[in-house]
């Protein structure tokens, strides 16, 4: 299997497709703007939970999982302004699961972080008791926005993009790694657990992410289980280069507390596998994710992009 | 509008039928097996996870929503073996919900309350991250629960579920009212306010019960609003009666802190209205929740009783 040359060079970076670039930048746009329509500012008494809702949710962040949606909702349904808007409806639901997670794991009993992309956390910013509950609600509102009818017409496949949202994000995914991680801090881990820690952990969301715009376009079911595996892959790369970006990036690259898995005796795969080994896994994984796209032609350039450059970002 | 009489003296409790004792208690354990069945033990590193989950959601409690999903299901769609699995399926998911928002607000950031139903509450059992990732993962449980097929048949009236569950409980509802709450400690709140407040923290989930066996038994617009309207009161009722019970009974008969409103410095109905003030406001709530009911005729004789109940119980 042929590695992704331009990764093993930290100047690579740069190598991300112009075309890459563009699409990122629009669709993040896209999926910010979405955010706001669906957590409007309110006055009154409950205006300080929804302030924290946006602060957890507005105003960056990568959008790899919103990304996502929307690229791989346009393979299947077209990118004409009906599908666009029930695509990024989508997409800004798994954004604000994803916001809620990192609103819970940085809490003073979980990993106790004061910042989160160069900002005070939210509970920082607010209070402890605040942050729980935003998380809370944001997890919700994700709930609700999928089930409501602007996300498409069909209630069948309202409630599959429920039903995958909810396997990937509980006790049998997301929350479940995180558990894992938690339990795991001070003690080693095997690659096996590492691997099935991530796999839960990011790995089921990002998987989600893809397979929702599959779900959105009605995709054949071997169209699916495809997207399904690029979507696998490119959760496990992009945790995997996580770590080597923890081990090697500063804080002020990453925008978050750099080199906090060794201070809490974190189990990495840079720990396990070395940098170079980290980096050789992840843009294997990458490349197979590559390839199972083989059968959607140029249309899923940008979805090759996005796997290349998942493994080779600097933040 | 007549008073529940029996609910003027303390001896009161006494009085409520045994059909409702009986019905109560056989739903109750229908419940709890469902629970048990939902939330199945596992092996390997999740295993703390289920633990708290399970800790939180079985063996005890009411079981009051629950019980209106099943009751009011039972009044639309029959009682045969597959209408009461699907019943029970929406119950459980009910009561998930429930317990995760008690496992949050006990939590030291928020309520900070040792004890839940006579014993440790989710994070003293076990430690505060547990306790936030049970809650976190209890609620996408209930959302999963909803939006599987064993549930209904029909995806429309999955997602539907789904879909009101997700505003009861949201920023729009018990979330936001937890909000509102905590925010309202330490000062003084109108009757509006302390009855907004609870609408939404309380009563917003005790109306979707109701509302959820409504649309499982698929009602008709209007009975489907004389439902909504009776769960709406027997929300505020039941509010009304804990806050009685709060400034009344005793620690042991309620198996939580009591005077903890009171220690809180939170505006309760009791403070505003006085005991038997709020007494009187809850029983004509009650008597209200029993007359939308008039045109279902003895069908609805247990929820008439449940009414009176909410008002008339000791703990």
């Amino acid at each position: 299997m042929t590695n992704v040359g331009a990764s093993q060079s930290p100047a690579s970076s740069e190598s991300v497709s112009d075309a890459l670039r563009a699409s990122l930048k629009t669709r993040a746009a896209a999926v910010e703007s979405m955010l706001e329509r669906l957590i409007p500012r309110v006055d009154g008494p409950e205006a300080r939970l929804i302030d924290a809702m946006r602060y957890a949710t507005l105003g960056g962040g990568k959008r790899l999982r919103g990304y996502l949606v929307a690229e791989v909702a346009n393979l299947f349904g077209g990118d004409d302004t009906q599908a666009a808007e029930r695509a990024y409806r989508a997409a800004a639901s798994v954004e604000m699961l994803h916001a809620y997670s990192l609103v819970h794991d940085d809490l003073p009993a979980m990993d106790d972080d004061d910042l989160r992309r160069g900002q005070p956390s939210t509970h920082r910013k607010f209070d402890e008791a605040t942050a729980i509950l935003a998380g809370d609600a944001l997890q919700t509102r994700a709930f609700e926005v999928l089930a409501e009818t602007a996300t498409h017409p069909d209630a069948a496949v309202r409630v599959e993009l429920v039903l995958e949202l909810a396997r990937a994000s509980g006790a049998a995914g997301m929350v479940g790694g995180q558990m894992i991680d938690m339990e795991g801090e001070g003690r080693s881990l095997s690659l096996e657990e590492v691997s099935h820690l991530h796999a839960l952990k990011t790995g089921c969301l990002i998987r989600y992410s893809a397979e929702a715009g599959a779900i959105l376009g009605k995709a054949s079911a071997d169209e699916r289980r495809r997207i399904v595996e690029y979507g696998r892959d490119i959760g496990a790369a992009f945790q995997i280069a996580d770590d080597v970006l923890d081990a090697t990036a500063s804080e002020e690259e990453l925008g978050k507390t750099a080199g906090k898995d060794l201070a809490a005796e974190k189990s990495t795969f840079v720990a396990l596998l070395g940098i170079d080994g980290a980096r050789d896994a992840a843009n294997q994984l990458a490349q197979r994710a590559c390839d199972v796209l083989d059968v959607f032609g140029n249309k899923a350039d940008r979805l090759r992009d996005l796997a290349r450059y998942v493994v080779e970002r600097r933040s």
